[in-house]
C-alpha cells in the first residue's frame, strides 16, 4: 500500500494534503504496533497473568515518560497559544482537579493486577530494551526540529481502535481485569482521538515543503519503531521465555507457557 | 554468586579493590552477552549466511558509534594525560598512518559477506532495537558522571574471551568466513585486552566511596544491558523470525530456519 503511494507520487514535489494524509495512514497501517502478535495474544485472553503483568510493568515506563517528553517538547515551543494546547496532555496524563490522571489509573490496573506499588515505581523490573526505545523517545523530542517532536504524535490516530478493541478483549478474557482496571483505556479513547485530530491538522498545516513533509513521515516512523520495540521485548521475553537478567520474573513463570 | 557477594559485603561500607573486583567480574559472568544464546549459534556455525549478514549489519551501527561514544566522553575529560589514553580507542576504530582502523576492518567483514557498503553505510536495515540501545549508550557518557562514562567500557573485560571463541569458531563453521573477513575481531583481542586492564585499573582507583562502586556496578550493568539488547532483538527478528517492518530482509529468508 505504502509503497505504491509512493510510486505514485514524485519524490520532489510536495504531496497535496489528501496525498500527504493517505502516506501517514498508510505507514501506520503497515507500521503501528497493533500488527504485533503479543496484542492479538493479549486481547484474545492467551496470555497468563504473570504476562499481562510484565505488559503492565513496561508500558508504565511509557506512561511515566509521557509528560516529561511533553515537557521537554512544551520548552521548545515559543507560540504560547500551541504550548496551551499541548499542555493538555500533561494535565490528562499527571491529573488536574477532579481528575485523578492517566499515571494514577494506571496504577489501578497494576494494583489489579496484584502487583506492588513500590515495585512498580522503581522501574526496576522493566526490560531494558523498553528503557531504551522509551528513552529514544524522549530524546527525540529534545534534539529533532519541533514538527517532528509534535508529529512524532501521530501514532495517536491508531490508538482508539486497538484501545477499544483492548478494553473488550480484556474484560471478556480475564477473570482478573475489570472496568476499574481498564479506566485508564476507557479515559484514553476519546483523549487519544482528540489530541491526534489536532495533531493531523498540525501536520498538513505546517509541513510546508516536501521535505517537511518527509520530516513528517519518519517521525510517525520513529514513533511506530518505540511502540514496535516494546512489543517484540515483551514477545521474546516472556512468550518466548528469554526473560533478560534483572528483568520482571512473573510468580507463575513456567515453562509449560513457553513457545519456543 | 552476584547475590553471594552483595550478600557478604555490607551495603554501607567502602568495598575492598579485590571485593569491588570479585563484583565486577560477577557482574560479567551474569550479564555478559556471551551469554546470549545467539552467540552460541554463531560461533557454533548454526546460522544460515542471512541471519550472519543481519548480525554485521546491525553490529555495524555499534561500531561506527563507538569513536562518537568515545569522542563525547573526552569532551568531558578535563584531563590531557586522561585523554592522551583514551584517543588510542578512538584511533584504533578510525584508523591512524599504517592501520586502516577498525571501521575499515570492519568493511572487510560486510564485503565478505556480499553487503553492499552503501546500503551498510546508510544503516537502513539496522534493527530499530539496536539503534535505540547504541544512541543510548553516546547518551549515558553525555549524561552520566565521569567515572560511569570511563566505567561503562569494562565490558571489554569479557571481550577477548568472546572474541577468540568467535574467530575459531566462526572460521571453522562457515564457508563464507576467512582470515581477511575475520581481521577486525583478530585485532581486536590485544586492543579490548589492553584497553580492559587500564579501565579496570581506573575503577579501583577513582571510586572512592561506596556510592561511587555502586555508580560503577550499574556504568557495566547498563554497557551489558546495551550489548544483551542487541543479541535478543538479533534472536526474535532473524532466529524466530520476527522481523520489523523497514528491517533488512535476507536473501535467503526461509520460513524452513524459523524455529517459532
Amino acid at each position: 500500500m505504502s509503497n505504491l503511494a509512493e510510486n505514485q507520487i514524485k519524490t520532489d514535489s510536495l504531496m497535496t494534503k489528501s496525498q500527504f494524509e493517505q502516506r501517514l495512514r498508510d505507514i501506520g497501517a503497515q507500521r503501528y504496533h497493533d500488527n504485533c502478535k503479543f496484542h492479538h495474544l493479549l486481547h484474545s485472553g492467551k496470555l497468563n497473568k504473570g504476562q499481562v503483568q510484565a505488559w503492565a510493568i513496561n508500558r508504565y515506563y511509557y506512561q511515566i515518560n509521557i509528560s516529561i517528553k511533553d515537557s521537554a517538547l512544551m520548552s521548545r515551543i515559543k507560540d504560547p497559544s500551541l504550548r496551551r494546547i499541548w499542555i493538555k496532555r500533561i494535565l490528562d496524563h499527571d491529573g488536574r482537579k477532579g481528575d485523578e490522571g492517566g499515571i494514577e489509573r494506571w496504577y489501578k490496573l497494576t494494583d489489579g493486577l496484584n502487583l506492588d506499588r513500590e515495585y512498580i515505581k522503581s522501574t526496576n523490573g522493566v526490560l531494558p530494551a523498553t528503557k531504551f526505545a522509551v528513552d529514544a523517545y524522549v530524546n527525540f523530542v529534545k534534539e529533532k526540529s519541533l514538527l517532528e517532536g509534535v508529529t512524532s504524535s501521530l501514532t495517536e490516530l491508531f490508538a482508539p481502535k486497538i484501545h477499544k478493541e483492548r478494553i473488550v478483549g480484556m474484560l471478556e478474557n480475564y477473570d482478573f481485569i475489570n472496568d476499574i482496571t481498564m479506566a485508564y483505556f476507557k479515559k484514553r479513547v476519546d483523549q487519544a482521538t482528540d489530541d491526534a485530530d489536532f495533531v493531523l491538522d498540525y501536520a498538513l498545516k505546517n509541513a510546508k515543503t516536501r521535505e517537511e513533509q518527509e520530516s513528517v513521515c519518519s517521525a510517525l516512523k520513529f514513533k511506530t519503531d518505540v511502540l514496535w520495540v516494546m512489543q517484540d521485548a515483551l514477545y521474546h521475553s516472556y512468550i518466548n521465555g528469554h526473560i533478560p537478567p534483572g528483568a520482571f520474573l512473573p510468580e507463575d513463570f513456567d515453562d509449560r507457557y513457553i513457545e519456543d
